[in-house]
């Protein structure tokens, strides 16, 4: 049998391990000295917490788990109805009462609701972990892959925005990645579907709005035109778009102002925009930022690579009610996402993973034969107390065999321990990169070795 | 509705996942002294890969996903036939075609066999990540858990399992966990079967040793007799059992040695003990250890805390053949594993976590109103710069409402930045713990902050 690994799955080899975790703490490190707190959750929920979350789309994404002992005598013709239940379509607790987490966002409603009254407000949290969705694979689309969330739950104020903001400049900073923030806010987006007199339209419109990079303005119009736009309408939507060509946030703020005129829920959002803006001039307010989900009812944030043809690397926004659903009101909330494997790819594709990410052994210990073996043992955990990492080979074959080891393991160093040495006291060590090689002491090879870390 | 945890899993909030990590890092860090290198496997694999590998009663402890789409019209009616073998306790493809992992040795040999060629032998790799086991849940015992292993495959040299223990040795040491690392070896064990003239009962028979702290010797020698032993064979288990109650190393191999006279394959099983246990002279041979698991077939470990009732916190042993089941051969192997859930419990209940592990932010800054705030989010963005963790209180409320926050949520300073200070260019800031206030300026700040972290 030859195995395999699922569709839409990876394995991790050390190096991309290692470089998968710079960028993890990268993020965490910043997360962490913006006073977010760790929160981790199960692979898996129960349905009830995630069905009717993502949408009729989502929820056939979700990877649901099959309900064990369903073989029971007992059971079975209960099951065997159920199964009609799924075949049709639906969900039935009977054979599936769990799911994998499709985001970290539906988790975090369900531990914030869970412990309500416990958690100290404003509840700030980050999470690094997987989730999974059934899509179907495609260059760059996973089956599995991290998510790396920050809320701020239970507070309105701007200051979060503004925090979340610096965190992305400050992450982004620290990768070495130059990207754009873009920021919008929907209170803005739904006074334009008002200003157009079409109020229910604001989905629809978003939704068009959004495709403007993939699709170009004449075709967004169009999209506009058939939710049932007038052409007046369809002007006003025109100009709006018109104002985001102005290079200046200023300009476009004025502008929005201008177009805007006096509707209540306009005023609001430019007001909110100018706040954060003033205390983060490096966003660029780009008015055709929708993003996608519905939830969003505030501020909005997209950030995009640049100098890189790739989508964006990181989202979110300001949401109303986190845990509506769970049945807990008054949770306003406000998060921020980084998506993982695109970061990845990008670090990769400009080449800025740092060198000293490697995962190289620093020291390989020749093996003369079983008599030194025990020698070379213990100065192998000599060597380990001062943080050098060793091994020995572990058979006495010949030398050309341990040295194709060295190589293909790619370790700093080699070291050999025979029988000259013992009687002298010396260590032979061998640099493998420079072909330098020395006889010399215990103490001065620490130093070497010490001293040409990565 | 009131939302809920799935049954078995847990949530981990910032304390836990702190503490946790301190130990998956020291465990880490050992294995990477000692050259193992990181891999990461999915979270599900497919069916084949899983199925078969952990007997019957493992097959049905799989966490299996039901296959997406079996409500598409063309696919009822297969799906419906297919799930009658569900019912029936069979396995299909058909209506699940991947499992939750259930352990990490399988995904390590799938892996190996697909990456077979291409890789580095002996292949030292480490993998700490979750496993879910359909367990009935209980005290201790979960249905999501992490394992930590680390193993050598393409090696037969005893080299591997006297690392391995030393990676033992040194990882409870930095834990400031006291054990006792016992080992064993299926050689004998299998000699002892042989030397009963009953070499079939191998596996029942170490099966019954395997029992003996929990039910003693006396019952251990009734299951004994049950599989068929003579009363003559169970004299020889009895004096087996006996030659463990000797307290040193070396008086156990000698009576082993008498014992088992001139069967081949104890003298082999004899010869590796004792050469691992002249290099890890603290490593205790325990004669009624064996292992449940049936793949063993030489050095067999386990770890037990000592000072506290608690079953093994580390197991693992050499097997022979890793890779078989994926059609590839010659592939004998050598792991340990950790037993994180059960290390964390001891700790706690120890008290062995060092007090630097806390999630404390440094300092909140108190919030005196908008007209403040732009100087404040600087002032932080200056602090972070120096590894120095802040958050500003999120809305101007009453100062005592900061100050719960402050006070619930665990911060080492406060800083208090208004008008004066501001017209000063100081800070007003106080040491949370001591209650010691002081009007410094921003470098003092920083100064003080740095030299009184925990």
């Amino acid at each position: 049998m030859k195995p395999s690994i699922p569709q839409g799955t990876r394995d991790f080899d050390a190096l991309q391990v290692a470089k998968r975790q710079y960028i993890f703490s990268t993020i965490q490190k910043q997360f962490a000295l913006f006073g977010f707190q760790a929160l981790e959750t199960p692979a898996f929920e129960n349905m009830e917490t995630l069905m009717g979350k993502y949408g009729d789309e989502g929820d056939k994404l979700l990877f649901k788990i099959l309900n064990n002992g369903l073989d029971r005598e007992e059971k079975k013709e209960n099951a065997r109805q159920d199964f009609e239940k799924i075949l049709a379509g639906k969900n039935t607790k009977g054979i599936t009462e769990r799911a994998l987490k499709y985001d970290l966002t539906i988790p975090l409603a369900r531990y914030v609701a869970m412990h309500y009254g416990q958690l100290t407000y404003p509840f700030k949290r980050y999470q690094i972990q997987p989730v999974w969705r059934a899509d179907r694979p495609q260059r760059g689309r996973y089956r599995e892959f991290y998510q790396c969330d920050a809320d701020v739950v239970g507070s309105t104020s701007l200051i979060n925005e503004i925090e979340l903001l610096q965190v992305y400049t400050n992450v982004f900073e620290a990768l070495g990645i130059s990207v754009k923030i873009c920021i919008n806010n929907r209170k803005i987006l739904q006074a334009l579907a008002q200003f157009c007199q079409n109020d229910l339209a604001l989905t629809a419109m978003t939704v068009a709005i959004d495709k403007l990079d993939k699709i170009g303005e004449e075709k967004v119009l169009d999209e506009i035109r058939k939710i049932g736009f007038s052409e007046e309408q369809v002007k006003n939507v025109e100009d709006y778009l018109k104002a985001n060509l102005l290079e200046d946030n200023n300009d476009k703020i004025q502008q929005l102002k201008k177009l805007f005129g006096d509707i209540d829920i306009a005023k609001e959002g430019i007001e909110e925009l100018q706040y954060v803006l003033n205390n983060q001039p490096k966003a660029s307010l780009d008015l055709t930022l929708a993003r996608g989900l519905n939830y969003y009812t505030g501020t909005i944030v997209e950030v995009k690579p640049q100098g890189i043809q790739m989508g964006s690397i990181g989202g979110g926004g300001r949401y109303d009610n986190l845990t509506e659903l769970f049945g807990v009101s008054n949770m306003p909330g406000v998060g921020i996402s980084f998506g993982v494997d695109r970061i990845y790819d990008v670090m990769e594709e400009l080449n800025l993973f740092p060198e000293q990410i490697n995962t190289q052994t620093d020291v390989l210990f020749i093996n003369f034969g079983l008599e030194y073996q025990t020698h070379c043992l213990q100065t192998m955990n000599h060597l380990r107390q001062h943080q050098i990492s060793c091994e020995l080979y572990a058979d006495p074959v010949k030398m050309d065999k341990q040295m194709k080891y060295a190589n293909k393991k790619g370790f700093r160093f080699v070291i050999m321990l025979g029988e000259n040495e013992i009687k002298n006291q010396t260590i032979t060590i061998k640099n493998f990169k420079s072909g330098e090689q020395k006889s010399i002491s215990m103490a001065e090879a620490i130093t070497w070795i010490t001293n040409s870390n990565v």
